[in-house]
């Protein structure tokens, strides 16, 4: 791979090697090179996890031991993800960075050696396969304490030139079918690094979610002709009610039938596969909705919200005219002090009750003033 | 319906009128009778729920806006769940009792009136239907500050009786297709009220998860002839190095393909559909494990454990003879200072990680010192 190669909207990627053997890419705007080395000492890496068949519901689980043991809440002071300034050697070699893509130390996923295929799914008799895939962390800017809502449109322009690019570069990997970028923040949701930072998960099988997406979207092109996403933007512009905010791009609304207490979807009014498919005229649309919705949801109750924001796209290999480019960003809280849990109904049964009306929370986040 | 009845293993089950209509059924293994009035004022019930459809995998999300208010972990002097003793009214009007069941006053769910059927579902253009079935709450002791595995055998034994009228109670309303008794335990899965209970949702639809397990317990007949779940308690006999309890009628074990850092399941070694289908002989032998397994759970990190434990049936109109009966319990304790998050991988693709191999888990499970 080439050291340093351009990319669109001005953004520079360079490449360069960890201690390790892992990649680090800085994504830069302002023309830099970098080159600080890794000072690390080599350290092995994990071994590659497993996928066990769950019959039941003939889902592929990753069984990945070693993640065990990883980084929990650190210190400021020792956080892996600030760059390196100090003498904590992080990893981040560099003294300051826009944007970095870096592979996870402890990747639930990781690429096959050799052949590589995934076993048949069937019943009780499947062998398990090897947890094929890969696992990427995005790091939003170099301040610690920052967050999303708080970046520069600028930023998230860079931001998502980034994305493009990974989607771009992992699909080619012959062994992944499905990729997802998300953002996890806060406690409540599990964060163990507090340093505004993403994940991207590059899947060697279609996720069970995203597997049973494409089932529906075939099924509605079967029996309309229409892509059902399609169908779902063009109800909820009709409808008006849910829409939290909107550009000549994009449009930010409640789903019709939300799931959590506040959650939006975030989709371009032409639709898309997927990241690396956005125009210019889209991309550089997108961030002044992001950080639109971003803030509103802070605004809501006052306080940072807790959230997971993800990225739907169409699979690397099929369905690439089912399934839509969409940014989901769900929160658990329902109220400064609760959040909804999913217990009994949710989690053994799949059943959603939701204790808020999507018109609500709408309305909610569109009476933020920013 | 008559004011008291004799269910099995000496059971006497007394019904009584609660003031505000809705009703409460005491479980006795001593032959009490109850008659303690409900003092309170009459108070109006909450309206039924939505059911919209979620177009994009076409399932149902009940819409229970009335939920919203419900009481949050109350002191123990503020308890609904406690008999009736001093000044406080609460939920049971008597001043001690064995087992309660009552209609739950902030119902997800709740009988509807009139004729009514569930809309087709259909793409983005299905109107939403009426969020008919039943909640209710059961409550284990009159003990505030007791748990599950606290529990004498014998209470458990009236317990899995009051549990299988329910269900048998249950099934035969005509709007009610699918029936889960379950119990949160612990802050962590969002418990609003810590006194020892479980919840019984009675669904009129199929939940999304159990119409998937159907779904593949259908293909697994059809390619082999042979029930799925069968299969899967057949393999974990063979493979033995996932067993954490059994005895004459029942085994406990972790699955193969667990999703949880503990996950058990409690089977009976002769298969049934639920909870109504069980014999005597193997409804005696349900206190011993459950004990057991719930005992071990608390002292794997010596902390009382948070989890989920839901009874997996099969559906009440269909499938009779494909989905059977057992207890699952998850906990998402993976570490003592840990919980086990469903962020961007679990929650947006569907997708489990799991950081704990299953025979590790179940090793940690079989050396609690009882």
């Amino acid at each position: 791979m080439s050291p340093s190669q351009k990319l669109n909207a001005g953004v520079i990627r360079s490449d360069l090697a960890m201690a390790d053997g892992r990649t680090i890419r800085y994504y830069d705007s302002q023309g830099q090179v970098r080159s600080a080395k890794d000072q690390r000492p080599q350290e092995e890496q994990p071994g590659i996890g497993e996928l066990r068949l769950d019959p039941l519901v003939n889902e592929w689980v990753v069984m990945a031991a070693h993640r065990q043991g990883r980084v929990f809440l650190p210190p400021k002071e020792l956080c892996p993800l600030c760059p390196t300034i100090g003498e904590l050697l992080t990893e981040i070699p560099d003294s300051n960075y826009e944007i970095v893509v870096f592979d996870n130390r402890s990747p639930s996923l990781r690429s096959p050696e050799g052949d590589w295929a995934i076993p048949d799914m069937v019943g009780t008799e499947t062998d398990p396969g090897t947890a094929a895939g890969k696992c990427e962390v995005i790091c939003f800017t170099d301040n610690h304490g920052g967050s999303f809502a708080q970046l520069t449109a600028q930023r998230v322009r860079v931001l998502l030139e980034a994305w493009s690019d990974r989607v771009r570069e992992l699909s080619k990997e012959p062994y992944i079918h499905h990729i997802a970028p998300f953002e996890n923040r806060g406690e409540e949701v599990g964060v163990t690094l507090v340093h505004p930072h993403g994940q991207i998960y590059a899947y060697s099988y279609l996720p069970p979610r995203v597997q049973k997406m494409l089932a529906v979207a075939q099924l509605h092109f079967e029996n309309t002709g229409r892509v059902l996403f399609d169908d779902v933007v063009a109800r909820e512009l009709k409808d008006g009610d849910r829409i939290v905010a909107q550009n000549k791009h994009w449009v930010a609304f409640v789903p019709y039938a939300a799931r959590y207490p506040f959650e939006i979807h975030v989709a371009p009014l032409k639709p898309v596969a997927d990241l690396a498919g956005l125009s210019p005229e889209q991309s550089d649309a997108f961030p002044e909705i992001a950080l639109e919705v971003m803030r509103r949801l802070d605004g809501v109750f006052g306080i940072a919200m807790a959230y997971i924001a993800t990225w739907h796209q169409a699979p690397v290999r099929e369905g690439r005219d089912l399934l839509r480019l969409h940014w989901q960003i769900t929160s658990v809280r329902r109220a400064p002090g609760k959040l909804k849990y999913l217990a009994g109904s949710e989690s053994a049964m799949g059943a959603f009750i939701m204790d808020l009306k999507p018109e609500q929370s709408a309305g909610q986040l569109r009476d933020v003033v920013l």
